[in-house]
């Protein structure tokens, strides 16, 4: 009996699935888990992943020494040390840090998937390293797209698509939305950038200024950390 | 300002529509909308969607000569005259006669989008004529998949953008489910039929040996008419 590979197209049809029978991958490209990797990558201890602004300021209240991050609708809440953007998450900044991070729509998914058997966190940054795991799980895996306040984006199903299209020379089921996931990623995958520039989500993300930010989140193979949820915090796959 | 053109995937993400502010048009290609076109087109003269078989049933009590048809699963329910069948709808039978219909998606995203400013009904079999008419009403447009079990298919999603194909010369503004239900029916057009044949729900069907509705259902601009939802009926729009 082989394994089943399938893609939440958003989290709002998770209760469609049992994550307790998978391994579930979190994707929120534009910028959650791109910065999530780069963070665990550059040393940080752990990254903690929170629904609410008012959760990250109690984590700040009882222990100082924690980073807070907070993100609203693509922008930094006010009095937070940063956001989601992946170039606050270098080396000098978060090496040896705990980091308490709270997001629109990625932490959302994740908390959705509390169940699952193991929690990881992929991204353009580690497709390859942790498509290499996946392979050797003997596990089912369901690839969790983040979204735009919970309808599909098609960031994140590109990356579910470039999952898929690693896995597919396994022995893999997939489902309607695996199938769809890779062939969107085979038409965009020689140029992700000038695809996603046709999205009206990149003509929100650009209004905010962060054409840099999305230029890095669709850097393919720029680390190699797996972030993995321990109890509450995700930390570096071991 | 120009209009919207959207693609729900499915009937779980309509609450993150305001259906009031669209046309709606209900896809169901596998195989309630094309019956319903096919229905239409042969002249019965109203098709009652119901969500249960046992309101099917009060119907029928209520008067002898309606045509109840039910399917649950792609089978149909033991009693009833037919279930979804595209062959079920010719002149012979139907001309004349007022069906009652539920089916397993179909009547469900119906029911979900019962506020839109108007709820019309797509198949291939009325693609060009169905579009023709939605060039020219300038509203919002809002593709609904009824998809399978509540999660996204291909067979709907590629009807959408078979929509989108035909309006998006127009002046509308597309959604990231619109861009990639249009890039999907970009690969699968010249080979509906092919393209199909490697999803899971295909071969579902398959085992139910309904080939050749399968093979009816992707048939393209066969009818002209176009169902559209007047009180608890779907009548030929005048």
């Amino acid at each position: 009996m082989n394994n089943q590979l399938k893609v939440c197209l958003t989290p709002a049809l998770l209760p469609l699935y049992n994550a307790e029978d998978y391994i579930v991958v979190i994707i929120d490209i534009f910028r959650a888990t791109t910065s999530i990797c780069y963070g665990i990558e550059n040393g940080a201890t752990a990254i903690i992943p929170v629904s609410e602004v008012e959760e990250c300021i109690a984590y700040r209240e009882k222990e100082s020494a924690y980073l807070v991050a907070a993100e609203r609708d693509g922008e930094i809440v006010a009095g937070f040390d940063f956001g989601n953007s992946p170039f606050s998450y270098t080396k000098e900044k978060v090496a040896g840090k705990t980091i308490v991070l709270t997001t629109t729509n990625g932490t959302h998914a994740l908390h959705l998937s509390r169940k699952a058997k193991k929690i990881v966190i992929g991204s353009f940054l580690n497709l390859t390293s942790l498509c290499a795991w996946l392979k050797v799980q003997n596990e089912n895996i369901l690839l969790v797209c983040s979204g735009w306040k919970g309808n599909f984006n098609l960031e994140d199903t590109l990356f579910a698509g470039a999952v898929v299209d690693q896995l597919k020379s396994g022995d893999f089921s997939t489902d309607d939305p695996a199938i769809a996931a890779n062939d969107l990623y085979q038409i965009a995958k020689d140029d992700l950038d000038g695809y996603l520039k046709k999205t009206s989500h990149s003509e929100r993300l650009k209004k905010l200024g962060i054409e840099k930010d999305i230029e890095f989140c669709l850097k393919v193979d720029l680390t190699t950390a797996i972030p993995v949820l321990e109890g509450d915090s995700l930390v570096n796959l071991q």
